[in-house]
């Protein structure tokens, strides 16, 4: 029996993998009076005469919504928001495993921006931070911004910034591993939607932060990671007239690829230190893995089918490989951040999570890994102390 | 310490009242696999070919959302959205704890009935039925006919039914234990509001069934609950021009008090056989009851303070007293009916919860206690057996 068909099993024979548990006694009359009524009636007024003591009383403190509208869900694409539902209950699963927060599926079924922003608007009360989960681009930049500017309660789309971190700090590994430093490094990408944007996006700043080497095509001395982004139609350059209609990918063919080199992916990876996959199975063949830089650095991290099966890209001579998967070494998942993140920022009660938040959980998350090497660039999620030390590097930030 | 105060610190101490439970163990990488990915991608193309199959591998076929406006919270009125919350985290405990069904918490932070009832439209993927809770009337009447009319999933107005079918049972057994039939009673009601109106309507189908006496005023030979309802402005007949703008109080109007008495709700109460009170503290004084006709019933449900103290109203000479509280005798309370109410509407993954369930499981409860008394007219709901018998009283209806 394949992983697939054990795990319709799972979910059939348990119905799902979440449910509600209680925190306090039921068993008699005194304890209903407690938690219900009558008694109840006073941290209700409590909370009317103060909405802050909603964290004080309720389980808003510890707990997070996961909101997807299922519009692309893991590798399967658009499949709506009841599919999506699975993979919700599974990221609730790993909110509580690894950072002992409450976390609820919210599947909102529209594919409206304006509806979705409105819905989750209406609905934050007894969460203290919202998720969102694989929400397709463009949409999910202009949902997330603005719930993030319209919230007070901190607002995360995970297929952006968790992939992110985590990508980030798997480079920063990698980088030692293979002895670069990243603003001599040529990165070929695919997949320029939420996690590509995103990564792109700290990968630059990483630049920037990293001893000056400032953004790329905005230092002078030339120096910052030379990314090279592709979608389907090929790499993304300034100019690329069928972007018109795409402000996100407007500015990253501003902010990217300095030489304009255009054609496809295979065009982007030739000579290239890096190749950062986000997009979808089996898209890099060997001999494009034999066209980058030696000791090639390959982070394949489409799922659930990468774009290169570890073995084939390693056979091609790249010196360091990693996936999304569980089942091969250096799995880049986000697991490794959202827990932290989200555990750090409710723990200080933060508004936002930010920039700065993100790149310090990469650092920390790169520094779980006390001697990095190839089979070894990022901690197993179940390596002790890693949510706490993403958790901990959050909560510095804020009080910075 | 009073009641008040323990509450607060219960509620402080364990940050709110329920938490998000994982059903399968996550202690490993091949557990990882088929809670998540890569293996989850199988249940979601399974539900992105086939709807119904959430029902077989999500938490839906359990699951119930609680969900309030918080316009009409216990006795605390219009409190919002974010003050109600206790309150449904109250509700999800007895859910689980009275049926096991996973209860979660919405709350809706919205006035306007028309997006009220959207943001439910959009949300519902996760849940296999719905409770509205704690919602104002008459606002609550339109929500809950429009989302039973657009929804295939049970949507309930617990306040509304839940509260008339405890009522329903509790009168059954007190007409027993004083010797009376139903349409021989004259019952005068304090509150027209959503508990009201549905225990009106409620009686007035159970004098129908009841031996054919037929609905008030429209019997020829004149039988049928004798029913008088009172708003915050006294009697409620036809013909009351503040009616003008309530489309459910004049139904009402036309429905009950058939000799179409005017003044208070003390003028309503003079010779009347039952009191029923769903509105707010204090409003029935002794004299009040004293008042009434010989032998009395006297059902004070206002929350958190009755209409009547029980010991006030006996001594005033009522007989049988009920009130809404678990600290007396006759605890004539929601718990009761609601639990098995969904628990049997899930079990036979009911599309409504239709008028003849909640006439049956009314009888179904008054029949839980063998001998009615006055100090024992309703079960109590630590009793065994009670949740099962209103199921099973559900779930017959259906297969009928």
């Amino acid at each position: 029996m394949d992983v697939f068909e054990q795990s319709l099993q799972l979910h059939e024979s348990h119905h799902g993998k979440i449910a509600m548990q209680s925190k306090v006694p039921l068993k008699n009359h005194s304890d209903l009076s407690l938690a219900y009524t009558p008694g109840v009636a006073e941290p209700c007024r409590r909370i009317a005469a103060n909405p802050q003591d909603l964290y004080r009383y309720t389980m808003k403190s510890n707990s997070v919504a996961v909101i997807t509208d299922g519009s692309s869900v893991l590798g399967l694409g658009d499949i709506g928001a009841a599919a999506g539902l699975p993979v919700m209950e599974g990221k609730c699963l790993l909110f509580k495993e690894f950072a002992n927060i409450d976390a609820f599926p919210v599947c909102i079924d529209t594919r409206d921006t304006e509806e979705f922003i409105s819905v989750v608007k209406k609905i934050t009360v007894p969460y203290g931070g919202i998720n969102l989960e694989d929400i397709a681009a463009p949409r999910c930049f202009e949902i997330e911004e603005r719930l993030k500017k319209e919230l007070t309660i901190p607002v995360f789309h995970d297929d952006q910034h968790g992939t992110a971190i985590v990508a980030l700090a798997a480079l920063i590994n990698a980088l030692k591993v293979t002895g670069r430093t990243i603003g001599a490094c040529k990165i070929a990408m695919s997949g320029a939607g939420a996690a590509g944007t995103s990564i792109a996006k700290l990968l630059m700043k990483h630049g920037a932060a990293n001893g000056g080497q400032g953004h790329a095509r905005k230092d002078a001395q030339g120096h910052g990671p030379n990314i090279i982004l592709c979608d389907r139609h090929g790499t993304i350059f300034e100019g690329r007239e069928d972007l018109a209609g795409n402000p996100a990918k407007m500015q990253l063919a501003q902010e990217t690829n300095p030489e304009r080199i255009k054609g496809s992916l295979a065009d982007a990876m030739k000579g290239a230190d890096v190749f950062i996959g986000v997009s979808s199975g089996n898209l890099v063949t060997p001999e494009m893995v034999k066209s980058m830089a030696p000791k090639a650095i390959v982070f394949a991290m489409a799922n659930p089918e990468p774009e290169i099966m570890p073995d084939l890209a390693k056979a091609a001579g790249a010196a360091v490989v990693g996936t999304g998967r569980s089942d091969f070494p250096n799995q880049i998942n986000n697991v490794l951040a959202f827990p932290g993140i989200f555990r750090g920022a409710l723990d200080i009660r933060a508004k936002a999570i930010t920039e700065e938040m993100c790149f310090a959980a990469a650092l920390a998350l790169s520094a779980c890994v006390k001697e990095p090497s190839t089979e070894k660039i990022v901690p197993d999620i179940f390596d002790a102390g890693v949510t706490e030390a993403v958790a901990d590097a959050v909560r510095k930030c804020e009080s910075r």
